[in-house]
């Protein structure tokens, strides 16, 4: 795959907006999420103040996003990112097994709703994992304990299946899942993860598991867990009116640059964070 | 005119973002600016990174916030601020003779397109004015000259011209003028202002005209003569992330604030302006 000038890191409307404003300066972007855009846009039910859109549902500005996307020809790649590595003068950025580059990267994946599990802070690369495809060979022929935040961690969990002797999958969402019978699902609610002589436990309202590994997957990552060394503020990733962050080449933009968690101001951010991106790119080329 | 929570000044998408998000959160909101909403937003031919408006014409984007403000039954009083002063609790707002109240202040007046003229700022107070309303008493029977910037000062300068003995007006567009009998219209290209022997001149590309007060209105007023007191960095009001300015109850979005100069920033700015205008309201209440 071809470097791109820009990778966008989120398809809400912080990462739409970093896309469009790119694409018009003329960057090549590559813009990395789901198709869907954000599930929790998609999910809101009434936006009331972003404005030119009165008493929009969240479906019908997913909708509008989309279809600016569409008229400018810019595609969305469903991968999903685990790590950022800056490289120098450019970035890695780890999609499974698979390596992108990119000049420069603006990150608008959303901040983590709700705080860590207790006991997953402690036992990060320890057992408790959030990639499935870059540790599946740690567990193979072992057994995976899944704890999924949406449906699109099912296709995790079925591939896990596929490689460890056991795996238990905890869906913490309503809807049905759709796994292979190898997988056992477990409706309970997840209130801890522990380590108990060697080996892993999940604990629930209704009981305990026992397993080798724990992979927790949600939407959004943790953003120093995305990029190892980027200087963060609890859940949130310092950044400077301009959106630059503690890396130079890396922007951010959108709820994970801090509160308030409002779509107009994630999609204010995210031309700020393209257009310094745009200006970082041509300074780069001018020394 | 009952105290308001929060008074906007400008209407263009800062000011009307701040507006809708300020009125879904329950605050009795005093928006002021054109009705015609910005007058630049109106002219831009075309703007293609405002997410959920591919292609739109500035004219259309302005229609549907105007739409947006009917929807929520905000109106927008047309009445130009020439001072804000800080008062403690609250703040005055001069308008004209008038005084306005607002428990807290959200700047979003856009700026200034081009540098002052010459003279300008070295004879404001002294000869230069911003304000016909507040300071024609002054030059009653004597000569005035008005630079309108926007066929909307027209009316400054009839009002001038019953008053003064004699008004020159010169506009700084292409629009014909409408004025009455006694004023004189001036098409020519004004470079700078200055006092000669206790008279002002302004000087032009074909000529100098003497006068005894110059009038320079603008859309826009330089954010530290709006507001004395507020910390500015050229013409910038100096904020934070929250959109804080330097005096406390008075916020700041878009253009103002400084680049980039785009629709959607400004309208990602309006909304984080009003929530931090609102949590600002809550917190003074609850001492």
């Amino acid at each position: 795959m071809e470097r791109a000038d820009i990778a966008i890191i989120g398809t809400g409307p912080a990462g739409v907006s970093a896309a469009l404003t790119a694409t018009i300066r003329n960057k090549k972007v590559l813009l990395l999420g789901s198709a869907l855009l954000s599930e929790k846009l998609a999910k809101a039910h009434e936006i009331n103040n972003y404005p030119g859109f009165p008493k929009a549902s969240g479906a019908k500005l997913a909708e509008v996003l989309g279809q600016h996307l569409d008229s400018l020809g810019i595609a969305i790649t469903e991968k999903r990112i685990n790590t950022v590595y800056a490289m120098g003068d450019w970035f890695a950025l780890q999609a499974g097994e698979e390596m992108l580059e990119a000049s420069s990267v603006i990150l608008a994946t959303g901040v983590l709703a709700g705080k860590p599990l207790p006991g997953e802070n402690e036992l990060l690369g320890r057992g408790v994992s959030y990639c499935a495809t870059c540790d599946a060979p740690l567990y193979r022929g072992k057994r995976a304990l899944v704890i999924g935040y949406s449906p699109r961690e099912e296709a995790e969990a079925a591939f896990l299946s596929e490689v460890c002797a056991e795996v238990i999958y905890i869906p913490v969402y309503s809807a049905e899942t759709h796994l292979p019978d190898k997988v056992r699902v477990v409706c309970e609610k997840v209130s801890g993860i522990a380590e108990e002589n060697g080996v892993r436990t999940v604990s629930t309202d209704k009981g305990k598991y026992e397993t080798d590994g724990v992979f927790v997957l949600r939407e959004a990552v943790a953003p120093g867990q995305l990029v190892p060394g980027l200087e963060t503020e609890g859940a949130h990733v310092c950044v400077n009116r301009k959106m630059e962050t503690s890396i130079p080449g890396i922007f951010a933009c959108g709820d994970i640059t801090g509160t308030p968690y409002q779509y107009i101001k994630a999609a204010g951010e995210g031309n700020v964070a393209a257009l310094s991106a745009v200006s970082y790119l041509d300074k780069s080329k001018r020394v």
